[in-house]
């Protein structure tokens, strides 16, 4: 349990647009339980995924532009005014220069008018970028930032993982945040995370840098996809999210009740339940776009606020609690007014 | 050249302690020339470098530790008081989770105490890291932050590309960021940074993403490994540094002569010969550590830092300038007093 006592200072930032990306190939899951040999209804009964998109070969950077483009509309700017880019992902397209730059390349945003550097907290990097971001955003350092997840899950999938294998989605998602003018009530009122390391064997993908490098002969094809203990992850966020989000809502002063979307990781079906009703939400409070999306890594917490917005779900004005768990472990919410 | 003209928000918040880590084996400028060929004194003539370190076989979380534990004494506080751990290199220990977990168990930092995430600006990813924490240490989110780059560039070097073969050198450094007490005269003036995505592939590693994963069989060993055209990067950073720093300036209302020690990345001789006479700073303002060290990536900056900071050469009030180039192209700039 963090110590820092220090009291909350809210922020007046806003997210001005929001948009996303999901590649065309859906997956259903019973193309991956013939796949895969499992029983019909298997994947469903275990991760709550019906249906997943895959990448057909598009980049990461693609995805993202697609995403960003959208938010941008719904911001009503153009590329060119975007100050800062920043990806917000579980991995990069390549290892150097950051994904970011790609995507400001991608959106033909110009050369030079902004800053690009990518934020990896796994599945909770985008809510980490919106907590470093949001007070750049309202001390004015910056007008206008594109925070963006791109993630393409498929491509790393371990074959030897079917709870893995057949959990993980394609997809990108990205905000535009401003500050908020006033008489706007838009607010990131706290944001809070704690990560601990005892989790950090529990969600892995061990190659890909200097430890298991992929010149390395030692370096195996499973060092290089998803390696999850699903139900150690799920026992570690059992244990500690009840007295993280406790002591959240202690610092933040409000109710279960004030919230009116609860928009969390969409990990898996008992991931999901697990921060609704053992967390004190009710079921009518937290957007899931699971079954449709599976778990989109980074993506997936921006993904359902997008779903949710554009649904209707999510309006100007809106309590709304990003939360959730990434590997590491890391336990994070951020409490905002949409 | 950025269009945001908000005034700049000096913070205050202050380095509290620095500290770096370098391993055992020293490599020769002359060993490497007789494993690649070359003529005697062909690297040091084209990159400055007459030695540098190599890693024989410690993770990067062990290196950065290292570097952590002198910065947390330098600053008089134990591990178990940190609040936040980033990790601000060009690449991660293994792709998943981030660096700073694994740093946080290396220190035997309390678990759940800390948030940990990974910042990547390739080059610049210390000075980037230090942009984005500084408002949340300012505003009292965090009172103790561990910022930390470590780089192992040997795992990855092009035995094709000699020119880069023979710059890279092995590091780790960090500080410890705290806010500055009332009558502190520390402050972080302004940071700014610019992305030129026309410069993506002059210093690129295009493998260990999505785009050329490490177990797709078109990957090659080629594309896991430092690529740069040294020249192109060169000609692109004397194109534009001169503008963005005479900006930076501008924006700063400082004069070339009012920084005590400029710290620039050790890209490269030439690199560094452009951010002495050409940008208007005497070779006496200029800390340099190529000859010894090399060019350590992200940990080049905070490693100069540091060792300025030993050698007496930045003292605590001074005016100190970080600057340079990371692959992107971005450059960076970020004005403090120490």
């Amino acid at each position: 349990m963090p110590t820092n006592d220090a009291p909350p200072t809210a922020l007046p930032v806003k997210i001005a647009g929001t948009g996303a990306y999901l590649p065309e190939r859906r997956v259903s899951s019973a193309e991956l339980e013939a796949r895969l040999g499992l029983p019909t209804g298997w994947v469903e009964r275990r991760t709550g995924v019906r249906e997943r998109r895959w990448n057909a070969g598009e980049t990461a950077a693609h995805q993202a532009a697609q995403a960003a483009r959208q938010a941008l509309d719904a911001a009503g700017i153009p590329p060119d005014d975007l100050d800062a880019i920043v990806a917000a992902s579980s991995g990069p397209q390549q290892l150097i220069p950051c994904t970011a730059a790609f995507v400001q390349r991608e959106l033909r945003a110009p050369e030079g008018r902004s800053l690009c550097f990518d934020v990896n907290a796994t599945c909770l990097s985008f809510p980490v970028a919106l907590h470093a971001l949001a007070p750049l955003v309202a001390l004015g350092a910056y007008r206008n930032v594109l925070i963006v997840s791109t993630e393409i899950a498929s491509r790393s999938l371990n074959p030897c993982q079917p709870e893995s294998f057949v959990l993980f989605g394609d997809a990108a998602a990205a905000v535009v945040l401003q500050r908020a003018g006033s008489g706007e009530a838009s607010t990131l009122h706290l944001a809070r995370f704690e990560t601990h390391h005892s989790g950090a064997e529990h969600t892995q993908f061990r190659g890909a840098g200097s430890l298991h490098h992929p010149n390395d002969k030692l370096t195996t094809p499973c060092m290089n996809a998803f390696d999850m203990d699903g139900p150690a992850v799920f026992r570690q966020a059992a244990r500690l999210a009840p007295g993280f989000v406790d002591d959240f809502f202690a610092r933040l002063g409000w109710e279960r009740g004030d919230v009116d979307a609860v928009v969390p990781h969409q990990a898996s079906r008992h991931g999901l339940d697990l921060f609704t009703a053992r967390l004190g939400f009710s079921e009518g409070q937290v957007v899931r776009n699971i079954a449709e999306r599976g778990n989109c890594v980074a993506a997936s917490i921006p993904l359902a606020l997008h779903e949710a917005v554009t649904a209707g779900r999510v309006r100007r004005g809106d309590r709304v609690l990003l939360v959730g768990t990434g590997a590491g472990l890391t336990l994070g919410a951020a409490a905002l007014t949409f």
